[in-house]
C-alpha cells in the first residue's frame, strides 16, 4: 500500500520542518517559513494557491481580502476523499438497510431492497430515482438528529473503503487537508458545500478535516421540532449541488467566497458564483488522473462526471491538480486520523 | 435623552479601566479583571450570567465545556434592539412602499399599499396576513441579494427611531452588547435567531453586534441562481420563530446552544431547546419594565408578547431580566455605532 513510501516522505519532511536538512544551500523553504503544503509537488497548481494566498493576505496590496470575506468552499466527495467505485453515503446506505432488513423480513421480496440484500446493481437502477429516495429514507430519517449522528458517528469508524481497506476519514486527500489547515492559518474561514446529506457528514468532519459542524453545507431533510428534540422527516428540502450550492451558499453564509475546490460539473456553478465577484478570486477542479494510487475518471464517468467544469476550467484559466503529478501523497500516513 | 449621565457614567468607566480611580479601598473590581458588563446593576441577573460563564470556562472543572460547543443564540427584536412602538422592519416596509410608489402610480386606489401610503392603520389591518405577505414581498424580493443588502444599507444609516431620535443601530441595548462581548472573549461564538427576515439584519449586525453575516439565522424566502447571482423570490421558505428557531438552529448550526437570550413568546422553543440537553445551560428573558426609559409591556402585548414564555421562566428558574433594575444604561452612548 506505499506505506513504507509514506514513512519515507514523513521522515522526511520531518526532519525540513526540524531544520535538520543536509546543508543550508540545498534549503528550498525556509526554516522559519516550512512549506506549508508539503505533500504537493512544485508545480502551477501549488503555485497558484500559495500566490492567491499571498496576494489576498498582504496588508496594503491591491489585492488585500479582509479577514471577515476570507471564505473558502469546498466540494467533499471526490475534492476532499474518495468518491469512487462508489459513493461513501451509498455504502453507508447499504449497510443500513442490511442491518435494518433484520426488523423487516418482508424486505427480501420488497424492491428496492431485496436488489441491495441481493447485491443486484441490475435490479437496483430498474427502481429509478424513486428506488434511490426511498433507500435514502428509510435509512437516513424517522429518527432524530442526534440519533443519527450517533449512527454515522458508530458506522464510520468501523467501516473500510473495498480497495483501499482503510476507514473512510482515512481516504482523505492528504494535500486538500494541507489546503484548509494552510488557509485557516491565513485566516479563511473554510466551509464544506456538498451535495452529500448535511447530516451525514457532521459527525466527523470536525476530526477529519478541523471543519466544525456549522461550517458543513449539504443537501438537506426536513426536519421538525417534537418533544424538544429535531425529528428527521422523509422528505427532500434542498438539494445541495450544482446551482443549489450558490443558493446554499448565499443562505448559510451570506457572503461570496473567494475560494472554491471542487471535481466535477456539480461543482461548476459554485466556481463561477465564486470567480464571478470583483477582486483577486481562487477557483480549483481537483482532476482524477491517477489510477495507480486512486482513480482516473472525467468526462465519461458515472460518478463525478467532470466534462463542461473542465472545459470552463480551461477557457477561464482555473487552476486544474493534476492528481498524478501535482500531489506526493494522496492519502495521510496509516493510522493517522 | 440622558446623554450627560451616559458621558458621566463612561467617564467613570473609563477611569476604572485605566485604573486612577480612587483609593485602592474603593475598587470593587479588580483592574486586572474589569468588570465585563458595566452596563449592569449587580442583581441575580447579572450574577446568574458571570457565574455560568465562570462555570463552563473553568477547566477542570464539573461544568467545563469545550470552546467548540459554546454557541449562544439571541433573539433580536426586543432582545438585542427595540422593537416598539413596531418592529424596524415594518418601518423598513412601509419606507420602501413610499419610495416605490412613484414608480406605480396605481398603488394610490389599491390595498394593501393605499392604507401603508395614507398611514390608514384601520384599512391595513383589514388587509390581514396576506395583505402583509403582499407588502413584505413586493419590498423585499424582486431584487438580488446583493441589491438587497445596498438598500437596506442604505436605509438603516439615515432611518430613525420614532421617538428616541436616532438611528435604529444606536438603539441596540448596550447591555446586552456588552454580554455578547464578554461570551466571544469566553471563546463563545454568538448567533442571531430572529423572525425578522434574514437579509434585513445581515447588513448591519457585524457593525452593530460584532456578528458576521454567517452567524444570523432569520426567517427566509426563497432564492434561485440567475445569471450568476442569487435572485430573490415572492415566495416565503423557512419562518425562523417559534417551532422554527431551534429546527433552523439544527440546520445552520448543527449543535444545540448552551446559551439563548430572548425576550418574547416566539423564543419559548429555543429557551426549551437550549435548556434541553445536558450540563449546564443559561436560558435568559428581557422582561420589558421600563416605560420611562423605553418600553413596558409583555402578556397583552401585540408585538413581542411575553406570557406563556414568562410562566414557563417562572416554574423553571430561567434567568428574568428586569430591564428597569438590571440595566444602568438603555442604550450605547449618542453618536457611537
Amino acid at each position: 500500500m506505499g506505506s513504507m513510501k509514506l514513512v519515507v516522505t514523513l521522515i522526511g519532511a520531518g526532519l525540513l520542518l526540524s531544520g535538520c536538512q543536509g546543508s543550508p544551500d540545498s534549503r528550498t523553504v525556509s526554516p522559519l517559513h516550512p512549506d506549508p503544503l508539503p505533500s504537493w509537488n512544485a508545480g502551477p497548481a501549488k503555485r497558484a494557491i500559495t500566490d492567491f494566498v499571498e496576494r489576498v493576505t498582504k496588508e496594503g496590496g491591491p489585492d488585500f481580502v479582509p479577514p471577515a470575506d476570507r471564505i473558502a468552499t469546498f466540494d467533499n466527495d471526490g475534492t476532499l476523499w474518495v468518491e469512487q467505485p462508489v459513493y461513501t453515503e451509498a455504502i453507508f446506505t447499504r449497510d443500513r438497510v442490511e442491518e435494518l432488513a433484520a426488523q423487516h423480513p418482508d424486505w427480501k421480496k420488497q424492491q428496492p431492497y431485496a436488489a441491495v440484500l441481493n447485491h443486484d446493481m441490475k435490479a437496483l437502477a430498474t427502481t429509478g430515482q424513486k428506488g434511490m429516495a426511498q433507500l435514502l429514507m428509510v435509512t437516513h430519517t424517522g429518527m432524530t438528529v442526534e440519533d443519527f449522528d450517533n449512527t454515522v458517528s458508530a458506522w464510520i469508524v468501523h467501516a473500510q473503503h473495498p480497495r483501499f481497506k482503510r476507514p473512510f476519514t482515512q481516504c482523505i486527500y492528504q494535500p486538500m487537508v494541507e489546503v484548509l489547515a494552510y488557509l485557516r492559518q491565513n485566516g479563511f474561514k473554510t466551509y464544506i458545500v456538498s451535495g452529500g446529506e448535511q447530516e451525514f457528514m457532521r459527525p466527523w468532519t470536525e476530526k477529519a478535516y478541523g471543519i466544525p459542524k456549522e461550517q458543513v453545507i449539504g443537501t438537506q431533510i426536513k426536519t421538525e421540532l417534537k418533544n424538544g428534540a429535531i425529528l428527521r422527516l422523509p422528505q427532500l428540502d434542498s438539494i445541495d449541488d450544482g446551482p443549489g450550492k450558490p443558493v446554499n451558499i448565499a443562505r448559510f453564509i451570506g457572503k461570496r467566497p473567494i475560494v472554491a475546490f471542487g471535481n466535477s460539473d456539480g461543482d461548476q456553478q459554485m466556481l463561477e458564483y465564486t470567480t464571478g465577484g470583483p477582486g483577486a478570486r481562487l477557483a480549483v477542479l481537483v482532476h482524477h488522473t491517477d489510477a495507480q494510487r486512486e482513480y482516473s475518471y472525467d468526462r465519461e464517468s458515472k460518478i463525478g462526471t467532470l466534462n463542461k467544469a473542465l472545459d470552463e476550467a480551461q477557457e477561464k484559466h482555473w487552476t486544474v491538480i493534476d492528481m498524478k503529478s501535482d500531489w506526493k501523497e494522496i492519502f495521510p500516513p496509516a493510522g493517522v486520523q
